[in-house]
């Protein structure tokens, strides 16, 4: 399609017996005598090129000797089925056309520090552990946004810039709106309710902000977010579509990325066990669970990640914690019935140590009582209004949830720490490249 | 799947002849003596719901007297095929509950002014208009992301805090970051350049912030863009991919959305006509354009709106213009070998007065003559670094595009102003609600 002259190593097995041209860099080489293999990258893979000396001219197979790591190169050749070959094919090399000779790349094989890496992130993203990191974080995208469009969900772009704080102030970015402040959205879940209220099932899919000081590994200042929000859908409900949501995700990607989770050799038998039905226990079953295991936990208190790793170490599946005391817990969120001292909410942490990633409930619904809480926490009325509207005209009972990307990517992919999970990763200490 | 009790209207020809409750809001009603009609809205679509005196309790049929506009009411009754029902179905009605009796309601079938209108964009998005409008929108983000999943581009969601300016300093908007400055993405693109030497074929698509100062009816302060790059791919090849990408994208849109693009009565004539080739004009044969309509047009200058509507209007089809003086265009830009006055980029058109929709090109790949640029530009040299590194370490050709997609929706809906194209527009007098 784009490209006419070139082929990729993806689409290889078309042109077996053919000659083609690759254009990519140079990964690797090495010498055997009369022969030398260049180990071609394009982007889409990796193909192992045969330059043997009777087969090309003499420049082309000195070359050998002046192409450093990550040269650019163009290569044409034989394509050959080698079932020996890595990916089954390799390439009898008949020319080699160099179009920049690289200088020393800075990453090499040995071992680089974390920060260093980060500082040449936009080298780094050509190793082949970044490479499966970011396929299964474009997979888990996809697989997020065809569950949603294929049960009818509207995709919903809510806003960055909002007048407004929603999950707290005091971990707002603001900027400078033509004389007046504009807030980073910490989350879209005001404007999606909205948007259920007019077509009944929506979701939004964007980056949000955080000014969170803190560094730990589960933060970034910039993060993307899933918010699915569902009119006439209660606590149990939003349960329901977050276990499907899941398992969907999970399996789909687990499924279509075995070649990525290979290469970080992730071990599959705990992902494989996300499925329906996900154990439910109240935030008070899970201060047991807490308790049992010789935790220090003041109850009433919002779970620390290590609290959370305690409880999730109790299943082999994601568990969902439901009814958190009301405090804790955003000025949007319905109180229980039952218990009014809980709302009625509920966290899905990960097994593995994971810790939340799904965050949700059943949204405040009543007019007198919504407006209470916005005086309670102190948030601006002028600025809720339009929120406030929502319980004015037609309100109903409504649910959704967060779900964070980086965090599932980090859990699906196996890693510790969220920065990789992520193209170009901001924290409090990192605003390049 | 989700919401147990309840089925949506879209599903309806799933349930004739069976007892269902419908979860929704009122949209209309009215009265023929010992019947009343209910119109029901639930998201999904609408339903005429039939209340017989005989067939319900009196004060489930007492109703029509309380139930104002937009006030919540599940109603329960009979799925019955009848052809002359709007949808082909209709609702005999068994019982009534109310919800929530809603407020006089703000928006009625009166004309109100666009302020107006938008001061209420969270109620607004309930009118059929602006469902239509939102759901084409939507089924455009899908055949993007479909378009390049499927041709093998890997998702790359490029940063929103950057540290420095892409597309010149003028429209920037800036935030405190933990002590210094960042500033809020006007564009992807040099990120897809450093993922399109690692991943061949990338694209981002997310927000992007202008600060823009002029009121005009193509302009929004925050709007989403998705930008392809591709690694050894020259301006022939980006226009190849421009036009097969644009052609996809409409013709999908245009049978996917028929319902909508009904409703919004759109002449789909022209649109049906975006299909490959799309013609190729050099920035001098539309100057030449513009002369023969006695426009008045300094040469050397960019064009502005009332120009590419000129140019425009002499094709049926985009038209691609490639080649503008480099002077117009932004830094990292490659010149023409040919005639190095010009740029080696291409916007592309859209017929009907819609102008610029793709801008993009091919870009400089020589770290000399990037690094001049540079400074001739008057960029900070630190923050560009890695972006030269990618010069460093084996430059290729390379290409891409940006296409703004609430100027392509409303190009295919045929809306004069870009406004409605988003769920809540952001511009230089609008941050609510």
């Amino acid at each position: 399609m784009i490209r006419k002259n070139f082929v990729y190593v993806e689409d290889i097995s078309q042109y077996d017996g053919k000659e083609v041209s690759i254009a990519g860099w140079v990964y690797n080489k090495r010498s055997s005598g009369k022969i030398w293999f260049l180990l071609l990258r394009d982007g889409t893979g990796i193909i192992q090129c045969v330059v043997s000396k009777k087969d090309v001219p003499e420049e082309v197979f000195e070359l050998e000797k002046t192409l450093t790591q990550e040269s650019s190169v163009i290569v044409k050749g034989l394509v050959h089925a080698d079932h020996r070959a890595p990916g089954g094919y390799e390439l009898w090399v008949r020319h080699i056309e160099p179009v920049h000779i690289a200088q020393e790349y800075p990453i090499t094989p040995k071992e680089h520090g974390v920060d260093f890496l980060m500082d040449h992130r936009h080298l780094w993203l050509r190793s082949t552990k970044q490479h499966a990191i970011l396929r299964v974080r474009h997979a888990v995208v996809r697989a997020i946004r065809d569950f949603f469009d294929n049960n009818g969900f509207t995709l919903i772009d809510s806003p960055i810039f909002t007048p407004s704080a929603c999950e707290g102030t005091t971990t707002l970015f603001e900027t400078d709106y033509f004389g007046g402040k504009a807030y980073l959205t910490q989350s879209g879940q005001l404007y999606v309710e909205a948007a259920a209220m007019a077509f009944g099932k929506v979701y939004c899919f964007g980056p949000t902000f955080r000014a969170e000081k803190s560094k730990t590994r589960r933060h970034l200042t910039e993060f993307w977010m899933v918010e699915p929000e569902v009119a006439y859908a209660d606590l149990d409900d939003n349960m329901d579509l977050a276990e499907e949501f899941l398992e969907y995700v999970v399996q789909r990607v687990i499924r279509e990325k075995e070649k990525e989770l290979q290469v970080l050799e992730r071990d599959l038998t705990m992902l494989e066990k996300v499925k329906r039905p996900f154990p439910r226990i109240t935030y008070d079953e899970a201060v047991e669970i807490l308790k049992k295991n010789q935790v220090a936990f003041e109850y009433g208190d919002d779970f620390g990640g290590t609290d959370e790793t305690v409880i999730s170490s109790a299943f082999d599946k994601p568990v969902m914690v439901h009814r958190y005391p009301a405090e804790v817990k955003a000025f949007y969120m319905k109180r229980d019935p039952q218990d009014p001292s809980k709302a009625l909410c509920v966290d899905v942490l990960a097994p593995e140590g994971y810790g939340e990633v799904i965050g949700g409930g059943q949204r405040e619904d009543d007019y007198d009582t919504l407006l209470q809480r916005i005086r309670e926490h102190g948030l601006p009325e002028d600025a809720f209004q339009w929120y406030l509207d929502l319980r004015r005209y037609g309100s109903v009972p409504h649910s959704g949830f967060g779900l964070g990307i980086e965090r599932t990517v980090a859990w699906i992919c196996g890693l510790k720490h969220i920065r990789e999970t992520i193209p170009f990763p901001r924290t409090i200490y990192r605003l390049y490249p």
